[in-house]
């Protein structure tokens, strides 16, 4: 019988009734005979308030020490879910990322998984039980305990399932799937049935939250078929329509005439943009600009070096807005020295608005449809940045709603 | 330099302040040169924050599930209390105890430590580090985690002690010492500077509650020198006189002629009594009554069995006042059927008090000195049991404390 790996966030894990909701779900499964393992979060809130006595007790904490502290929030998780499954009639075995074991490299509080043991998980499959695994965490090669940063249980479960070779991977969360876009932001938004791993990837850093990225990058690595779908349902949902429901990450492109060229509108609203004015268009002079901004852990997102006359060119990117001041202070004391004295200008109240679908490869005319929308509803574009299956642009960001509304009708994703 | 493995308990491990406390203590101790091992107990009221949880989702919860949820707590004060040693500039690093690893039997809830490797410790005291390790916890060999039950921290504490060949094992506890009975029954109790490991063991089984009587027998096995001593202190109090401060746990009995011949008075104030009459005194009988007691899991404590006449017995001991009930219900359904019938009889407003000490050894007189104290009291004594250096009455509870002051009283132990 197929294996299929469950996920379940810390809200769905977050009280005893919840944990017992999931442990409903999880015997319904395995009462249809598939063989279940199940990757919990931990309860929600949990992890922040083990790091928040960390930062009290030291104000730079050693990464090794938060690693040990926080990995408890999902042994506990797994703890009780076991206990729960139980308590349904359906033998279980909970195991820690070390158990197991899923081994990670040493880069304490970001690790990346290295491999996982399959063995042991497999055994207790082939004998009846369902099998709980911690996720976020693992151990490295020195026996130390390692975690996989922020929203590392979706990357633990996609790749377990990749250890196992499951059939799915179903991604429990506490929305029903991806969306065209945010439907706190347009009414009409619509769910899709499937997206493809591609547009999976440039929704989830565009901000659409639903899936961490590294897990889809994860997912597209070894083909593991997976599924967002919802952890708010009633657990004993026929199976057949739970197992239809949610967003299918697939890895084929449809050829469905059918079907609207783009998936989605995504929107990052807290960006900052940076501009160096007049910098010397020399060889390597991007690299001398974004070396020790990256060195400073800032997120650099879109780059844009325009056309240089007279050999100067005006150099611009943009950071997550929380680290503007952060990168400034770099400019000034890193960055002015290696290029020379430069103007520094910054906006602080921008955000970028992209359009994402796979049917970009063989349509044209996507970008202009965009552009014109936007130049209707008399919305400035400030930058530009184009991949193969995305077109971003940067906008004021008081023009943010109205642009992502326009454009989501402009390619009519509010129609079935 | 000496090896000294420090213990905290919950309550010193019960605030972010409480922590930074513990770690200016240790950092004290490893700045004057001493390799420290600290054993944290977890945060007070999260073990039973952590059961509790798990009692609510499953009523029969399986003890590998609850091994693995209640052991989280330690880890989480390795983690905190590491980083509070580094924040007092004292580099140290924290083990889970299957990371050292701390190998125990299969036990689940009440596993026994078999032997502690004690290389990554002494490697990492070698270079300068403080060592923090989980109390309570160890790993089986097939690598499921295990607990040692309630209290197991102390004997934690006491193993590591042994398997690093430490100089002494620093017990700190909410209480500064060992004293000669209980002072919240009797003012004048004085704290005793040193116990025999053999007198320290009759009063912590009769209900000193100063350490767990495991970490004790432990101590004993492996000529550990431990010390009870107070967290409540100045943490910076000079370190001199902390070293003599609390009470020392010594293997050899003093030749001392000042010192009193007996060390203390130790109760149980929760005693029950039960009494089966007139038993056919046959070989066996006495097995027979007790073994399906033991089989439910209830400790017996005194045993009496009187000089049999017409080859009829009345055979009595004590349990746990709590568990009274239950003892009654196994003697119908299964001891009655093995003895015969028998009139049954129990009294539940009962308590132990006991007079300890090595001294008894060499002493005569001190049963009649007992004795008669309670004769003047006109407290009856309902059983007596004895034991090489104690002697233990049955008493109605109501005359306990008049008991426990007056027997205080007259071994003057409220003189120095």
């Amino acid at each position: 019988m197929a294996i299929i790996v469950h996920k379940y966030g810390g809200t769905s894990m977050g009280s005893v009734e919840r944990i017992t909701n999931v442990a409903k779900r999880v015997a319904k499964w395995a009462r249809a005979g598939y063989k279940i393992v199940v990757v919990p979060s931990a309860m929600s809130g949990e992890t922040n308030r083990l790091l928040g006595l960390a930062n009290q007790i030291n104000s730079n904490p050693d990464p090794r020490d938060l690693d040990m502290i926080a990995s408890t929030g999902e042994q506990v998780s797994v703890g009780l879910l076991t206990l729960a499954i139980k308590a349904q009639g359906i033998d279980a075995i909970g195991y820690s990322g070390w158990q197991v074991p899923i081994k990670t490299d040493d880069a304490y509080t970001k690790a990346r998984i290295e491999s996982i043991d399959s063995e042991r998980i497999l055994d207790d499959l082939n004998n009846g039980k369902v099998v709980v695994i911690t996720g976020f965490q693992g151990v490295d090669d020195k026996q130390n305990i390692t975690t996989l940063g922020r929203g590392g249980s979706d990357t633990s479960a996609v790749a377990v399932a990749a250890a196992v070779n499951a059939d799915e991977c179903l991604i429990y969360t506490d929305v029903d799937g991806v969306y065209t876009t945010d439907p706190r932001v347009v009414d009409s938004a619509k769910r899709l049935d499937s997206i493809t791993f591609e547009e999976m990837l440039e929704m989830a850093s565009l901000g659409s939250k639903v899936l961490q990225i590294r897990s889809v990058e994860f997912a597209g690595k070894y083909k593991v078929k997976t599924r967002v779908l919802s952890s708010l349902t009633d657990p004993l949902m026929p199976l057949e329509e739970e197992m239809n429901s949610g967003t299918l990450i697939t890895f084929e492109e449809k050829n469905n005439m059918e079907k609207a060229v783009i998936s989605g509108i995504a929107f990052q609203r807290d960006e900052a943009k940076i501009t160096l004015k007049s910098v010397n268009d020399t060889p390597g002079i991007a690299a001398r600009i974004l070396k020790p901004i990256a060195e400073h852990k800032i997120d650099v997102d879109m780059i844009i070096q325009n056309q240089s006359f007279d050999n100067k060119t005006d150099f611009t990117f943009t950071v997550p807005r929380h680290d503007l001041t952060k990168a400034l202070a770099v400019i000034e004391e890193h960055v002015k020295p290696l290029v020379g004295v430069v103007e520094v200008t910054s906006n602080s109240k921008v955000s970028k608005v992209s359009v994402v679908g796979v049917g970009m490869r063989s349509h044209v005319g996507l970008a202009s449809l965009m552009f014109e929308t936007l130049a209707e509803e008399n919305i400035n574009i400030q930058l530009i940045s184009t991949s193969e299956i995305k077109i971003s642009v940067l906008i004021d960001e008081k023009y943010m709603e109205v642009a992502v509304r326009s454009l989501h009708k402009a390619f009519e994703l509010d129609k079935n």
